[in-house]
């Protein structure tokens, strides 16, 4: 098996978000990337997880999109995820999934407001909702156009892409990232957590407040940039 | 044991269906045809899924709705099975089950409007609601009349099973179909999914939009017909 | 072990229960009677599922209410399964739960309208709730009050508790029961499913409609008495 | 290793809240107290539960705060778990976490009524919101603040800490204690049904009633207290 590390990092995404019950059939899919090779590795399309295989991963040139090692064909999501890695240079993996509540904000076409520290732990601010694609973009190159909405989205608003680790697709769903696969599915299954828990408050209470921004801000803090203070010394995150 | 292939499909699919949590206790069935032999095998009536063999598979006759091979009684769902594999002749497998949130759709009467992708990537339009049983069809033959009701809409609507795999029955639940049996049972897992994310679409925005008709169509021919490239290569779907 | 087919019978009814999901931490249990030797078996109070043993249930005497073997304390909720066991002289086994779809209808204080096919399976009319104890019925003899409450509300409105396997306390919870512990307990799976089903179904419309008579009777009328056609011949419901 | 005991109750508390599905990724803590030694454990910040061991919980001097024992990191809640145990002298465990329906409630700043039994069964009235911390409180000691808006919302209302053995913190989440670690780990898991409950009830009717008081106070008063008649006679709770 050639390129093991990036294939393992790939897989082990890959087994994580159906580990955690975000993956209904084989609707999800785990990339990552060597920045240096300027290769990834994606899960191969609509393979039974319980038969998915590190060797199975494919593994593609970012620069062209061809396929530099590996006998099956790349999940269908693949021009997405080279969009995203080429759009943001400081992500080292991509994760897309159907989670059900996740979708749900994505169809009903609302960015998920910041209604507490779960969320501020993960996300700097709301989790945006990206533009929705044109009929063109839609017709000719579908897979491509969505990783250029989230950049375009992201650039117009000036957000950052590992202090707002995802996204929504209307009508669609979550892609989301972060600096290795195994970050990007572990902010796969924070949103995840977080999507249900948003609808749960709005079900609770008619106008949730947003938590007050010195709490928010403290909490993501907490755990991101220079003055980090959660987890052990050496995580990576 | 005999018809060894055909027992085995329409087992592997009702172990599935348990394995996926859409079956509480023993309220689901799986069944599988072989066209050339005009045999179909169906799960025996209230058999506990942990006893269950392949050989304890019911294989019915087509035409006649005879016992062909088999010591146990079949489904009481049998007849909607025959009907079904009658009417619908592209078919090689159906599942019926009380999965909780497609059911909840199928009481309160409506038909599962497509407000995502998800939806989208399994049904070629909304999810239909079939026109209830009159009294006297309930009386005489219930499970028939069930299968003739699904029948007679889907001819009403001019609709193409294989492109709306599946139907909700008045105050009942779900049946679903495809090209095996496997298939039927992968469908009755997404009908689930995606009855839920509905749910919570309208739960989080009152009058949540469709899916822009072109993103509709994207997914359906990305996954279906001539030109569709999820899956690999080989691949019955 | 003295009484060791009726203390198997309870004790697998309780396993059943947590198996199923039913049972958050110690909150519930299940018991099995002899009509002949005029003994129940239950669980004993508090005691965690994965330790329990079939010789840990507690045998009593119907009429004394007595200890009539074993080493532990029976459940709290006992006087109730007397109780119902004296009045209801049709019942073989009884379950107390706390799982959370039900309770939610019970804090509601509201019967399960019958909504659809899998509630009329196995209710022959709504989920009905029993009348609220009076605070010298809490006060003095609460547990005994609870079956006294139960037997009261379905004299009164002439129920049959075969026909009627089960209810709502209004702020407490369900009580289940059936011709045997493991029917019990089947109709406590069932309940629940329900619960959860017709609170979905609200949810989706404002007001749903109930299932047609004539399609409720068939069927309850498929799976219940003379004219049954659902499981096995020899099944015992 | 060192301690064992106080560190075997800490790491066991933190194994069942991930068995009970209350933690997602690494999103909750539990500690355990030595009165005697001025010593309480603490599982360390951040780590995967599944490489969790009994040696890893970190040993801290209650007076002090610093470590005593241990070569990780602690949680970055210990100043919060410090504070509760140096306010509240009778609890010997507190739990911290994000199980998503606390959460919920949490986010709608609503203090959880007492709609059934299963709530009463644990706290003696609704489980209180905590007062927000203030802009200051956030910036200059955020967890040890979270510790004292607990102690304080407690002192004002006159709350016996046992009687109400948990609190919800506004846009953040659950904290419980109860005399061992176990206890506020099942605490935990029973505040984490109830808030499910709770919002189901008010989801089925507008307006629900509260428990009458009578019902409350006899289901309390039988798991707590001189007279209580629940579980085997020398248990601890």
């Amino acid at each position: 098996m050639k390129y093991p590390e990036l294939r393992q990092a790939a897989f082990e995404a890959n087994l994580m978000l159906k580990a955690e019950g975000l993956v209904v059939l084989t609707w999800g899919n785990a990339s990552a990337i060597d920045r240096d090779l300027g290769l990834f590795a994606i899960k191969p399309s609509g393979v039974d997880y319980r038969e998915l295989r590190a060797e199975d991963m494919v593994v593609l040139d970012l620069e062209t999109g061809t396929i530099a090692d590996g006998s099956k064909r790349p999940s269908s999501d693949t021009p997405t995820h080279r969009e995203l890695y080429r759009g943001f240079r400081t992500i080292g993996g991509i994760v897309h999934t159907h989670s059900i509540h996740a979708v749900a904000w994505a169809q009903a076409e609302r960015a998920i407001p910041v209604y507490g520290s779960t969320h501020a732990d993960h996300w700097a601010d709301q989790i945006p909702l990206v533009r929705p694609l044109t009929a063109k973009e839609i017709e000719e190159e579908y897979e491509k156009a969505t990783g250029t909405a989230i950049l375009e989205s992201f650039l117009e608003r000036g957000l950052d892409p590992l202090e707002h680790p995802g996204a929504l697709l209307p009508h669609h769903g979550p892609f989301t990232w972060g600096r290795t696969a195994m970050d990007a599915a572990r902010n796969a299954v924070a949103l995840e957590a977080v999507a249900q828990m948003a609808a749960l408050t709005e079900q609770i209470t008619p106008k949730p407040q947003s938590i007050p921004r010195p709490m928010a801000d403290k909490h993501y803090s907490r755990k991101h940039g220079p003055g980090a203070y959660y987890g052990q010394i050496g995580d990576k995150t």
